[in-house]
């Protein structure tokens, strides 16, 4: 694991570099993606079927064997362990309330000229959850995409999740059961993208696509952007944390190890104004890491990704963490309140050692699809906002009318819009 | 301008196509956009000046001379006539009043363990801003873009707008300067977005980039999305009238023609239940239609994407207006709340017959950067939240933690993640 000082000479450029390595690498598959996404968008169901024998490795009977009935949710519901089903309904139940809180109100007010103007919120019709897969098939994040939109009230909710070899994933299927998905398809890829934005006779169009996948996933919601709605495109995860030293140094091994297992690319990175912090943190990981049942992957992560940075001191930590915008922040501090005020950027912000991303991961309630690779710098966790949209509200009085229509008269024509001004006018001379 | 009447064989798929017709363009253009992008990319101001020479038709003395200095922003507000810049003032503070509202604060709470969970919001550091130049260059649209911003707290707001030949908009520089513009750039096309995306010597990179363009520009945005935020891909600017009589028809004649005169690809559209209104308003059209300035224009958006659609009653009316989630929708009715809740999806309703877009596009208050293309199904009008970001904050207590911890660890083996598990473990062992 690479070990770097900021008093060092060349420290910019590196840490420079550890953030640039995030940058999207979905635009290299456009054009096979683009391909998918015509053969779906002109043929269909039958694109679909073809698509799936092609990249999943299995042969359905026809397009309707592409759904999975809700019996067969109610079914995996009930096959699952005791422990594992109470864990899953106690994580939807917090996961639920953290997002009701997110629910936003229409509002308007009225001018004292009569004239009314507001704002209306209003769920979205229908939704695409995208669930992926295969070796990162996440239960978790069935709960953490289906509910917020559950909470928002969409009417509809359509998953997708591919199952490579024909299989499924018991906890998948559950986790969909106990969210309240109304609809799951057994599709995956740049295909399943392309069903949810043009519709199939078998799977339904949505309004937006939300979910993490793979490049082509990714490069396919880029395109279908405009015809339907998406969340974002994700990149590898991080986390970065803030230490001074306080947390047994086993705590930080395990977090930045949690981060490091979820595959090769993940970026694990500590920041600390103690040497002698990073060298028994750095202790604790190579003692720690051979235990570990994903050492193979762990080890890749942080050799090409992973950093320990001494910093001058607690503000430089935490500044240098907020201009890498990371996806989740750690302050693994004993004051995390008096580092705040230096964060500017991060999807997600951990005050204090007792708070390690994992439950966040699972079930804090907040979120855990987050912005990655730098995106912190201007977008949210996903959340219930995600499921509504606003619709501007304006009903001029009659008075109202009158004492705008000269300004926006004035204004057109200054763009050479008279019809524009004339549209406002005659409210002046008829009423 | 076409009659289509919601009773007659073959309405159904004529009325589709209405909508069909609203679908991006802008991927016929993604090559020649990339090759523009990564020119930019990797020369710099060089390839801006370039882009500059060959597609705006003037040559800059040199990198500095792409800036408009804050001195010829103020000049342009002096040079301007006192009734220009009183309109745009006062179109400002109306603007300005109505954002204000829109402004998301934090939250958190304190569960009963002592752990606090919450959202913190916080505004984007800098922010890119497009306006188009040539024969779309609007002040307003300036205004639009910029204020919602400031009000958002975002620290710096570049803007680029390309000057055709060289000459520059004194109504547009007016327009930076009252609403605030921070630093403005003349510069356009698929190169400013990559200047703003990528960041040049002389132009800095923003976090997020906003504002309408052609399909050059929607589809650079598009490319960059991922390394910046952008807002939303805009299409032809539509207004869709639903209908009772009781307006003069002279006024919904001038609504439709305002809509028509942008471009002939605008998109206005009349639904009523009564016939002989239509006939009305037709009549009326006819006979206003050649003093319109822009007629030409008007007359061939009219006559392409133009209709006056004959419906069974207002409910039905307001029902397919809903369908089509309008840009703009007018409810030129005695009674607008009563067809509210057959509305789900527009970008903005206006009330009553008093509420010509018109109003609404230059000082009513509310954005006029709105979906357009049926977007409005799962997007917003442009406003202060698209220039705040939001962040997670999870802090548990020791006692949240080991609640939590057996949770989280149940879930992370399911999903085969043990670190995960393991780093939520470690907080129970130690403390």
């Amino acid at each position: 694991m690479r070990r770097l000082d900021s008093r060092a000479a060349g420290f910019e450029a590196a840490f420079a570099n550890l953030l640039a390595a995030g940058a999207p690498d979905d635009l290299e598959v456009q054009a096979p993606v683009q391909a998918i996404l015509s053969a779906v968008r002109e043929h269909g169901d039958e694109a679909l079927l073809d698509c799936t024998r092609r990249f999943d490795g299995w042969i359905p009977a026809g397009a309707d064997d592409l759904e999975i009935p809700r019996t067969r949710l109610d079914a995996a519901v009930a096959a699952i362990t005791p422990a594992q089903r109470s864990a899953l309904q106690a994580a939807a139940g917090r996961v639920r309330a953290y997002h009701q809180r997110q629910r936003q109100e229409s509002w308007q007010y009225t001018e004292a000229d009569g004239s009314v103007l507001g704002q209306r919120v209003t769920p979205l019709d229908r939704v695409g959850v995208y669930v992926p897969g295969g070796k990162a098939a996440y239960p978790s994040s069935v709960l953490m995409n289906v509910i917020p939109a559950k909470v928002a009230g969409v009417a509809e909710i359509i998953m997708v999740s591919p199952t490579p070899g024909g299989i499924e994933n018991p906890l998948v299927l559950a986790a969909a059961g106990i969210a309240g998905a109304d609809r799951v398809f057994r599709i995956g890829g740049a295909q399943a993208v392309a069903a949810l934005a043009y519709g199939t006779a078998t799977v339904p169009a949505v309004d937006k696509i939300v979910g993490p996948g793979n490049r082509y996933v990714a490069a396919a919601k880029r395109q279908v952007f405009g015809t339907v709605g998406i969340d974002m495109i994700a990149g590898p995860s991080e986390v970065v944390i803030v230490a001074d030293g306080s947390a047994p140094a086993d705590w930080l091994a395990y977090d930045l190890f949690a981060q490091a297992e979820h595959d090769e690319q993940a970026r694990s990175i500590l920041l600390c104004p103690d040497a002698a912090y990073l060298d028994r943190v750095a202790e604790r990981m190579a003692a720690l890491l051979p235990g570990l049942e994903r050492h193979a992957i762990v080890e890749a992560a942080l050799r090409q990704h992973g950093a320990l940075i001494l910093t001058r001191d607690l503000v430089e930590a935490a500044t240098l963490a907020s201009d890498l915008a990371p996806e989740h922040l750690e302050l693994a501090v004993a004051d995390p309140q008096a580092l705040l005020p230096h964060i500017r950027h991060a999807g997600a912000i951990f005050l204090g050692a007792y708070s390690p991303e994992a439950i966040g991961d699972y079930c804090a309630g907040p979120n855990h699809v987050l912005p990655t690779a730098r995106t912190a710098r201007f977008s949210s966790p996903l959340g219930v906002y995600d499921f509504q949209k606003r619709s501007s509200l304006i009903g001029l009085s009659a008075a109202g009318a009158a004492a705008l229509a000269p300004l926006a008269a004035q204004l057109a024509r200054g763009e050479g819009l008279s019809a524009h001004a004339r549209s406002a006018e005659c409210r002046l001379e008829q009423s």
